[in-house]
C-alpha cells in the first residue's frame, strides 16, 4: 500500500478515541486510511471479547483466545496510532486528555470507555464479591473456583463443606445465566472426574434475580425456556429475589432467607465507566454520559461518547437509553465515523437509530435461546447458532481458530480443559473495568 | 474399570511424592493402579512443561498450552490422590511432611521438587533480573518485554531509548539460546508490524555466556552452529564473559565493559529446590540432595530424591552428578517406581544408570541443532525434529493440539500472536520455582 498518509506527519484533524472495546475497534476499522490523525488510548494493550469472559472464568478458554492485541489490529494502518495509557482526566474546555504517560490535545474526542460493574453503592458487597468484566477478573474467578474445590478436598477451612461448595450468581442477564450454566456443567462433568473424593451433590449453584424472569431483554417464552434449561442442569433459580447483604460468607436475601457461600459472583448491574473530568451535570442514569442524537456531549460540538458509556434519549424507540450491549456500541461507532467525516466535509450529521438484530444466551451443552428478526430458536439449533455467531464476532482469524479448537475439544471430552490456578486468588480482585 | 484399590481405604504402604514435574508425573503413570497409597503434593495444581516456557514469555504460546492440570492426570486413578499444598518442612526422622494444609505421614518419601534459579548469592542481581522457571515468571517476562516496547513508543522514561530496547540474556544453555533467538525474531517480525513508529535497529539482543561456547552439553560443532544461527538473527553473542553486577539499569561485565539495559534475563544457573528440613550435611554441589545409586537419601532406607534436586555420584559415567534435565528426572522416577515395588516384594534395588538420548535446542525459524545417538542435525531438519519431539513430550493430547495449532499459525503468519500484557509487570517477579 502506497500512501501519503502518515500518523507522524498528520497534524490535524486529530481524533482521540478512549477505549479499545467494541466501539473502539469498530472506529479503527472505519477510519483506517482516512485523512484523519487518530490516537487510540486504552489502559490494556488488547481488546477484550467480553461475551466469552465467563468461559475463561470457567476454564473452557484461555485468555489469549478472547483477547486481541490492539497493535495487531492497528499495526501498519498509516493514520492511526495506539497508546497504552490510563486516562487521568479529560478537560473538554481545553480539548485535552491527561494520562499517566502525558497529555494529548485533540480536535475531536470520542469517549468509548465502556462500563464497569455496578454495586449500587454497596461497599461491603463490592469488597466481597467477584466481578466478571475483565481478563484479570475472569482469571481471578477461575482461580477462586478451583481454590474452593481444593479447600473442600483438603478440609482445611473450618466450617461447613456446603459453604465452600456453594456458588451464588447474582443477576439473570446473559452473563449471569451463562456463568451459572457453566458452573452447573463443572459440577456435572469436572467434579466427578477430578475430585473423586468429593460428594458432588454437595456443590450447589444458585442464580438470584431481582425481577420476575431471567433474560428480561428477551421474550417471556425464551426467559421461561432458559429457566428450564438452568433447572435441568441443577441450578437453583431464585426470581423476585434481591441481595440485601453479603459479608463474604453469609448472604442475606430480600425475602429474609440466608445462605452461606464463599463465592458470590455479581453480574447484576453495570454502569458507565466515565473518565474523570466530565461534570456531574453531563451524567445520566447508570452513570452514563448524556449525549444528543448524534452522540455529542451536551455543549461540545467536538466531543462525543459512544457505546455503554453514552446515554441517549433521542432515539424514539429507546427513550430510556439503549441497552448496554455490544451491537449498540458498534453501530454508534460506525455512525460516528461517518458523522465525523460528514462534519469535516461541512455536511449535516445523521441521527442515530439503533437497529436491534436480536439477542441470545447459552446455558450449556445443546441448551441456548436465540431471538433474531422474529425468529425464536431454543435448544440445539439455538446453541449452534450462538456458537457460530460468537465465532464470527470474535476479532481475528487466529482467535476464531483457537476458540473453535478449544470448543471442539471441550465438546468431545465433556471437559473444561484449562483448570489452572495460574495465579492464586488472594482475596483482592482486580477492581474496575 | 472395576478395582478393589481405593485411596481412602488403602492405609499402607503410603508414598508421598513432592513435586508434579517430569519426575512426579512419571511416578503417577508408573504407580497407577498399584497396591500403594500415593499422595502427590505440589504447590501448583498443574504440571509445567518447562522447555517451552520461553515461548510463553515471547508470546508464541499461552500458558494453558504448556501447563497440564495435575487432577486431570490423576483424576480417576484409584490409588493416587493430589493435594495442592506448600511443603513447609520435611521431618525424615518422624516420616512426616509438614505443609500449609496440614501434616502428612508417610512410609516412603520421594522428593521430586526440581530446581530453582541460581543467582550464586548475588542479591542485587536476583532482585533486578528476570527468571524463567515458572508460568507466572514467563507471563511476567512477556509483560515486561511488551511494557518496554510501550515505554519506548510513549517516550515517558527519561534516559536513552537504547537502554529500554536493549535485552540481555545471560546463560548459553538451551533456555538462554532459545530465549535470545525468540527475542531476535520479535525484533525481526513483530517490531516492524506492531511498532511502526520505532526504529527497529535500536532494539538489541545480547547473549552473555561465561564459558567458551554456547550449548556446552553438545558437541563443539553444534555449539558453533548455534552461535552462527544466533548471529544470523542479529543476536550479539559474548563468550568467555561473566556478569559482575547489575543494578536494574547498568550491567557490568567481567571484561570491564558495561551495557545499559532495563531487562536482564538470568538463565545462567539452577540449583536444587530443597524443602526445609533436609540437613546441610545431606546437600551437595548446586544445593542438591546427596543420594546413593538407588536415589536413597543418606541414612534413610525409605526416603528418596529424584531428578534435578538429587545429586548422585554413583553413576560411573557421571561422577560429578547428572545434568539437571528432564530425561534424568523421568528415568530416575521410572526406576524408583520399579525399585519401590521391588523393595515391597523383598527384592534388591537396581542401581541407576542414565541413558543419554541426546539433546537439542532451537534458535529460530528453520534454525536448530539436535544430537541423538551419534546423529547430528542442524538447520531445517533439526528444527522439524525439535518440534516433533516437543509435541510428543508434551503431556496430554489437548496441549499437543493447542501447541500444534499455535505453532502452525505463528509459522504461517511470522507472528507471535499472544502479545498480551494480561497482568502488568510491576517490578516484583514471582520468585522461587
Amino acid at each position: 500500500m502506497t500512501t501519503s498518509i502518515n500518523y507522524q506527519q498528520l497534524k490535524s484533524p486529530h481524533l482521540i478515541i478512549i477505549g479499545g472495546g467494541f466501539a473502539g475497534i469498530e472506529l479503527v476499522k472505519q477510519l483506517s486510511g482516512k485523512p484523519i490523525k487518530v490516537t487510540l488510548i486504552d489502559k490494556n494493550n488488547y481488546h477484550t471479547f467480553q461475551p466469552l469472559l465467563y468461559q475463561v472464568a470457567s476454564g473452557g478458554l484461555g485468555p489469549d483466545a478472547i483477547a486481541y492485541p490492539l497493535r495487531k489490529l492497528i499495526g501498519r494502518i498509516p493514520n492511526i496510532a495506539f497508546r497504552m495509557a490510563k486516562v487521568e482526566e479529560i478537560q473538554l474546555e481545553n480539548q485535552l486528555v491527561r494520562t499517566d504517560i502525558g497529555d494529548f490535545s485533540y480536535d475531536y474526542l470520542c469517549i468509548a470507555s465502556g462500563s464497569a460493574t455496578n454495586f449500587f453503592g454497596n461497599k461491603e458487597l463490592q469488597e466481597n464479591s467477584m466481578e466478571l468484566k475483565s481478563i484479570p477478573q475472569a482469571l481471578d474467578l477461575r482461580s477462586k473456583i478451583l481454590q474452593e474445590f481444593e479447600k473442600a478436598v483438603s478440609g482445611t477451612e473450618s466450617g461447613k463443606l456446603e459453604r465452600i461448595l456453594n456458588f451464588v450468581v447474582v443477576g439473570g442477564g446473559p452473563t449471569g445465566v451463562e456463568t451459572a450454566g457453566a458452573l452447573a456443567e463443572i459440577r456435572k462433568h469436572v467434579l466427578p472426574s477430578d475430585y473423586t473424593e468429593l460428594d458432588k451433590t454437595l456443590m450447589q449453584v444458585h442464580l438470584v434475580e431481582a425481577s420476575e424472569r431471567v433474560l428480561a431483554a428477551m421474550s417471556e417464552n425464551s426467559s421461561q425456556k432458559a429457566k428450564e434449561f438452568l433447572e435441568q442442569l441443577g441450578v437453583k433459580v431464585h426470581l423476585k429475589t434481591a441481595v440485601q447483604s453479603y459479608d463474604g460468607q453469609l448472604l442475606k436475601l430480600s425475602d429474609g432467607r440466608t445462605m452461606e457461600t464463599n463465592t458470590l459472583i455479581w453480574a447484576a448491574g453495570v454502569k458507565g465507566e466515565v473518565p474523570a473530568g466530565i461534570e456531574a451535570s453531563n451524567l445520566g442514569r447508570g452513570n452514563r454520559i448524556l449525549v444528543n442524537g448524534f452522540n455529542q456531549i451536551n455543549g461540545y460540538e467536538n466531543a462525543f461518547a459512544v457505546g455503554d458509556v453514552a446515554f441517549m434519549s433521542a432515539d424514539e424507540k429507546y427513550p430510556n437509553g439503549h441497552p448496554m450491549v455490544a451491537p449498540v456500541a458498534v453501530q454508534q461507532a460506525s455512525l460516528f465515523a461517518k458523522n465525523l467525516q460528514r462534519k469535516l466535509a461541512g455536511q449535516d450529521l445523521v441521527a442515530f437509530r439503533y437497529f436491534d438484530k436480536g439477542s441470545m444466551a447459552t446455558v450449556g451443552r445443546h441448551k441456548a435461546v436465540l431471538e433474531s428478526f422474529g425468529i425464536k430458536m431454543q435448544g440445539y439449533l439455538a446453541w449452534l447458532g450462538w456458537m457460530f455467531l460468537h465465532l464470527m464476532l470474535l476479532v481475528g482469524y487466529r482467535n476464531r481458530l483457537v476458540v473453535f479448537v478449544n470448543w471442539l475439544w471441550n465438546y468431545l471430552s465433556y471437559q473444561r480443559a484449562i483448570r489452572l490456578i495460574t495465579r492464586p486468588y488472594t482475596g483482592k480482585q482486580s477492581k474496575g473495568k
